[in-house]
């Protein structure tokens, strides 16, 4: 075992000033009943270095996956895993795997991981925190030499933000037509896969099958203002909300913008504003946590003195319920047909997206819930409104998610912000559920 | 003086089995009081030649000002002008001139063409009949060798469509910040210009004073569906309406569409839906044919999961009366205001681009009266919805406009249709026209 004493007078140093004092992992059962040190200076000076890959002159990244920067920004986190003695391994659907061996080799690995790509002016701590914390879990696990039972693996899955990608890949929900979706990149999946190293013609056999994994763990920022607004350190996910995305298309008749009478008009960017706001209004109408949003629009030819022709705009519903989503979008349809009607405008969907909702392992929140109030955290349970790689893994075996405070709630921004002492705490409560994860 | 039942016949031939018959222009003073020859089929011929020049595959034309497509259609116009006895002669601006003297030298010029460049996805009509049939006047003049006292100057004007920089250089409307706009093609309009053979350095150069033009006279589709309603073969242009275009930033905050609340959101996209569709009612709560347009619109990121932290749109408003105009600008910015501070989001205008309305000249509105009604042809006195090149050169002389109909008042589209026959009475009145204009 490393000298100790050393390794926790830098987390000191580098903490210093701080009120924060608590850098360790509580290990509360059997022969590794002890406080074990984890490096959290070394993973924050790390997440730094990481947020070099792709960052934007007004702050944040565009580190969208199988981009330059992607692939720079992964090539930088497996030279991490080498020196946290996990030698990379890259699999035909471009996820990085690292893993430990346990000592008890017939067990199930317990995965643990998160993501790297970003999207468009995205954060510096979405995915990273919950990368980098694995890989700092298992080099100080590493430096102490403590080994477990379990086979551990380490996991940095491909493309999360575009689309769960990487993870459904491994859990058998990726379809082949979706392969030829465009990413962020502007490259087809099937392109940005080989851009990264993985084989798209080979990608179906990366699928585990349900038992293969003896629990998944994943440390995330809330993307909310939760936990901060509540003074909490750490957030237990209870479950992870699904997700549903359309493209819809708004046909019209395009026509000249100075000779077409206002009441002559079948304008599509007309209907479409008329869309966006009745989405927000349906989705508000009942109570509840679900989300609605248009985040894309164009219109076609998009020339100020064209009436647009057509507009493509996307449609996202978010909820734990999937028999809400189901509902909404119902609504959300019949009143467009009406809107459509107002002016001879058309609506048409195509279904880009779909995750189900994912409720998490009541064992393993049990364990969050059991470590977190070892290290004298406060935590609440919560719904994740944000999708996860976590929910592509509950598929496979108990899955559990750890969340931190996002400052401001603010995330996919620029402005996206974690503390070093949460992201510290956060990387504890891995350390300390994997071990006692082991132990179960 | 050529065989003019030779040329009489080929029109026969080329029109035979319509209802249509009446292929002459008709001189009613001095000593060209006869009827003239023009050569119909050859016009519509040439029109379709010129539509093969950025034609789309689903109809229609993208010829977009200063693009490969724009420099090829101008190459084949200047062919034509050659054919037609007119030399072309592109000035500094990327106008192309072709001159034909006159008896009387110390005369100053008539002026008539329009443009050959289009919108994004156009029609085949805007601007070329008007183009093509100056020049089939310059050619049938030449064929039956009559001279004008005037001199006449057939002129092809540049990049109508991105904003009349072409005729506005001319008329010295043009400002030099207005060089570094971008046009459709992607180029600036300086790097446009040198592109289809001008000189933008020396472009202030081509400027003519007022008093500098006899009669500017521009034969152009209507654009709208006013003559094709009410049955009518000719409309006699009052004058064009003004044109304000702004460029609307609208800021929000962008977020993550998963776990930010809907009530906790500055989503700008809501915001720029509720302005678009409010510049439609504000623009219709009162009596007149003003017309208001939001044609482009892109969300920023532009991600299906990101709330749009930034809208940018555009702003267009036309009316015969500029006061109008500046009046409905000001309620939709007090109106923007009020959306605003809905979801805390803020809008900033930007000039994009302004064209002061255009009368056309009393005088030459009665030579179009006179010829139209000597041809026989059906016409009414209306507005221009459109702008056009002809309002820049109304700041340097009398101008006269003269419409023919649109099917469907269909424009700016694929769809856009005018007939043969149509074309073919317009190029009637337009050298009838030319050749009274030339007596007075």
């Amino acid at each position: 075992m490393m000298n100790r004493r050393d390794f926790t007078g830098t987390l000191a140093g580098a903490l210093a000033g701080t009120a924060f004092s608590g850098f360790s992992a509580f290990v509360p059962e059997g022969r590794h009943a002890r406080r074990l040190a984890l490096n959290a200076a070394r993973l924050n000076a790390h997440l730094k270095e990481l947020s070099a890959f792709g960052a934007n002159p007004q702050g944040g990244v565009s580190r969208v996956a199988y981009s330059d920067f992607d692939r720079a920004g992964r090539t930088y986190v497996m030279e991490l895993m080498r020196a946290a003695g996990l030698e990379p391994r890259v699999d035909f659907a471009g996820n990085i795997w690292g893993a430990r061996p346990g000592t008890a080799p017939s067990l199930k690995p317990i995965v643990f991981g998160s993501h790297v790509d970003s999207v468009p002016e995205g954060g510096n701590f979405d995915g990273t925190v919950g990368s980098l914390s694995a890989i700092e879990v298992a080099q100080s696990l590493a430096e102490q030499r403590i080994r477990t039972r379990h086979p551990l693996e380490v996991v940095i899955w491909a493309n999360e933000e575009g689309g769960l990608y990487g993870s459904r890949a491994v859990s058998g929900q990726l379809t082949a037509p979706e392969l030829a979706n465009k990413a962020w990149s502007g490259k087809t999946i099937d392109d940005g896969v080989a851009f990264i190293g993985g084989t798209p013609a080979r990608i179906a056999e990366v699928r585990r099958q349900p038992g293969d994994i003896a629990t998944y763990l994943e440390l995330h920022i809330e993307q909310g203002g939760n936990l901060e607004r509540e003074g909490l350190n750490i957030g237990v996910v209870e479950g992870i909300v699904g997700i549903k995305q359309w493209e819809v298309t708004i046909a019209g008749f395009q026509n000249h913008a100075g000779t077409t009478p206002m009441d002559r008009r079948q304008d599509a960017l007309l209907s479409a504003a008329r869309f966006v706001e009745m989405v927000n209004r349906v989705v508000r109408a009942e109570p509840g946590r679900q989300v609605g949003t248009v985040g894309r629009i164009q219109a076609f030819p998009g020339a100020p003195n064209v009436i647009p022709g057509r507009v493509v705009c996307s449609l996202e519903l978010r909820d734990l319920d999937a028999a809400k989503i189901d509902r909404l979008y119902a609504a959300i349809e019949g009143e467009a047909r009406k809107i459509g009607e107002l002016n001879g405008t058309t609506f048409e969907y195509r279904s880009l997206h779909e995750n189900v909702p994912a409720p998490s392992d009541p064992a393993v929140r049990a364990i969050i819930d059991q470590v977190t109030k070892d290290l004298g955290y406060t935590a609440r349970h919560m719904p994740s409104g944000a999708g996860h790689d976590a929910q592509a893994m509950a598929q496979l075996g108990p899955m559990g998610m750890i969340f931190i405070p996002s400052i401001g709630g603010i995330s996919h921004s620029p402005k996206e912000f974690s503390t070093a002492e949460d992201i510290a705490r956060g990387a504890n409560v891995l350390m300390s559920a994997v071990l006692l994860a082991d132990k179960r």
